[in-house]
């Protein structure tokens, strides 16, 4: 029993814990509340249910499903809704006609088939990715309003009323929701798509950040409160490597919602996606990077990872202060003056990071061949120990860089497709 | 016109492209068609419908709503109605009771708060991860049967006759879909995860095969055929890349479901996720790799290209080996005897790489000698040019050994946790 308790209390504790990081999730939940309480006065007051009659039901029944956490998922779904039952009304109204024409032996088997080759159909289309993107939802309605209807059609006789019926109690249901989530501290997709791109970024960022310091910084390992901390910063882009689905949905519904903030119907969500997708070809770099070997073995040489550090720290730095820049960028939706600057500024580091490779190579040339000729120490970095460097030693070193320079690359790459964003944004 | 006919005509193209090369998908299609038939016999026979009266409704709603692809799917859904609606409808009726007993004025009051605080809180327990993977459509008809009950119990007398009427009603349709979903052509959920994850690692080892293989042999370019299906390979470790929600809905609805092929119930679906995310880890490398700068500039003298060239494809092959091994040793569910041995094998493949490059610098160093000295060609692979090899024009070719060195760690981790399954499903 306590071990019961326990569970149960660290379940209420995780559970308050979302409920005071997120207190938009909290709202939410009131304003279910509230919709649900409102459709309930339709059955409280007399004459409005005299008007509806016993399909009041439906609205209920409207309001639960359609609510979701944001305006652009309560949006898509009542539209679905909306259009779903109106279709497969109006279909079954006829089908429901034809059968009637065509005898009593008959009718019920047409309604069957009818049911069974559009059910059948209805279904099949909700595997098409694109229908399945925005009609998933719609599709099921109408599959149920026709089953529905034209199944009970055999029995109630006043089949129009109860198809107009249905409509109006959907109508007052999804307006009564459409309002609540957009009136009463809306969640916006957009703007949740937007954050998180922009949140993304900047977790990307302070990972190559955090990443390539601890690599030629790894003697502080003995303090451990702040590695932990670190540790944090450094598995902050994990979340970037699995959003793609969280991003798709967000841009589905986002093209539902009108203009809100800074954002105009038809802003050019798509866009969005491309530059999630670029961000995350950048994590994936990342992941390559971290947790991989480079981090076991130091066997590399101090002279040398001295040398090259600056090089590697200059790159990073200026790579991650481009990803900064792009979600400044993107936050504030203008074009930043200095980010070609920055681009630039990231593609010398890239440049100096080679010519230093470059250099290396002839200063361990040279280190050999002081060996043979007798110069010692005229080169090198004053360490006085320009030792010969095997190639097995430097491998580490050089897949840092050689990602480094790949992250650089696809950085670029993010610049671009923000860029492109933002013109496509003007031109729409 | 034409332009709308012509894009209705590729969409019938994409949607018969489906059908034809998933028939189980227009299986799953007719047996929604075929369990919607069934439900609306009992419209159609006059002693079932007096029987379950007007709310045969439910039974239609029931089937459209609970008809899911695979079997888990529909047996989790229908679970979490059952639960849902009688957990709901038990405490509707509790608190009409509550709320008849407290006098005509306070009646109304009390059903709001109960609707309101209760939609609340289901709401919010929606967003609490645990209980979304498992009980998100059972929260949301919680909210839904307890609305209707309390609502409508302020004016339907028989509240007890209805809650048993929407109880045997569900009954009927959740055993309608569940009986058709599991007897006609199954879609085990477990077993689409099982295949998911075992294609996967093909993918993933033709994909790493072709890749090296493309980076050694990149003079067969011109042959853009060929190209073609070779692009298509290296292209298909990208769905490995963001399959991880599909793993994950796969695994919890697999949890549901009954023994069936090779699996019992209770089946250790955790692991594969945990394979499923070492293969992932796998292909973040591959994609660090490919389509990365290594390929741009083939900077890399020939002598040494061919001389890495047998250590990485023998590398490459025998970790591709290793995950083919992996893909069958789940497939057949037994561990391999090879598999071991195979391991050992990319182990001194690995090695034998490592030893490549050390050598490589010994031979490098000697071949700066040579010039020095004059002993000239006594070293090096009988080409006669053992040029001095500045460290630039190798990062490609370091950056490719130590990648497949790390993708060879990463596919050893795949390898325990297969193992750590397999073992943990005799336990189990």
């Amino acid at each position: 029993v306590m071990a019961f308790l326990n569970k149960f209390w660290g379940f209420l504790q995780r559970a308050w814990k979302i409920a005071v990081n997120e207190p938009n999730k909290l709202m939410h939940c009131l304003k279910v509340g509230l919709a649900l309480s409102l459709v309930s006065l339709f059955y409280y007051m007399r004459p409005l249910y005299e008007g509806v009659g016993g399909n009041a039901m439906w609205a209920v029944m409207t309001v639960v499903v359609v609510s979701e956490y944001t305006v652009g998922a309560t949006l898509s779904k009542s539209v679905n809704r909306a259009i779903g039952t109106f279709l497969a009304g109006a279909l079954g109204v006829g089908v429901h006609w034809v059968a009637t024409q065509s005898g009593e032996k008959l009718e019920p088997v047409i309604l069957q088939a009818a049911v069974f080759l559009l059910a059948a159909a209805a279904t099949f289309s909700r595997f098409i990715p694109s229908i399945k993107a925005r009609f998933d939802y719609g599709a099921m309605i109408f599959i149920l309003t026709f089953s529905l209807v034209s199944v009970s059609g055999y029995r109630v006789e006043k089949l129009f009323k109860m198809a107009h019926d249905r409509l109006s109690t959907i109508a007052i249901g999804t307006s009564i929701c459409i309002l609540i989530s957009m009136l009463v501290c809306p969640v916006w997709a957009g703007t949740e798509l937007h954050n998180l791109i922009k949140n993304n970024m900047e977790k990307l960022s302070d990972s190559l950040d955090g990443c390539v310091a601890e690599y030629f910084e790894n003697d502080v390992k003995a303090d451990n409160t702040k590695n932990e901390a670190s540790n944090k910063i450094l598995q902050a882009y994990k979340c970037t490597l699995n959003s793609k689905a969280t991003e798709e949905s967000l841009a589905n519904f986002a093209r539902w919602e009108p203009a809100h903030g800074g954002f105009n119907f038809g802003h050019p969500w798509q866009e969005y996606l491309k530059v999630g997708a670029s961000v995350r070809s950048c994590a994936y770099c990342i992941e390559a990077l971290n947790g991989s070997s480079i981090y076991s073995d130091a066997k590399v040489p101090d002279f040398l990872k001295k040398h090259f550090s600056k090089f590697c720290i200059r790159l990073s730095t200026s790579c991650s202060a481009v990803l900064k820049e792009l979600s400044i960028a993107i936050s504030t939706m203008t074009k930043s003056s200095k980010i070609d600057i920055m681009v630039e500024e990231m593609r010398n580091a890239v440049e100096e990071l080679e010519n230093a490779l470059k250099s290396l190579s002839k200063q361990q040339i040279a280190s050999t061949e002081t060996k043979t000729g007798d110069s010692v120490n005229d080169i090198g970095e004053g360490n006085g120990s320009p030792a010969v460097v095997t190639l097995a030693e430097i491998v580490p070193l050089v897949t840092l860089t050689s990602l480094l320079i790949e992250i650089a690359a696809r950085t670029e790459k993010t610049a671009e497709a923000v860029t492109t964003g933002r013109e496509s944004r003007i031109q729409s």
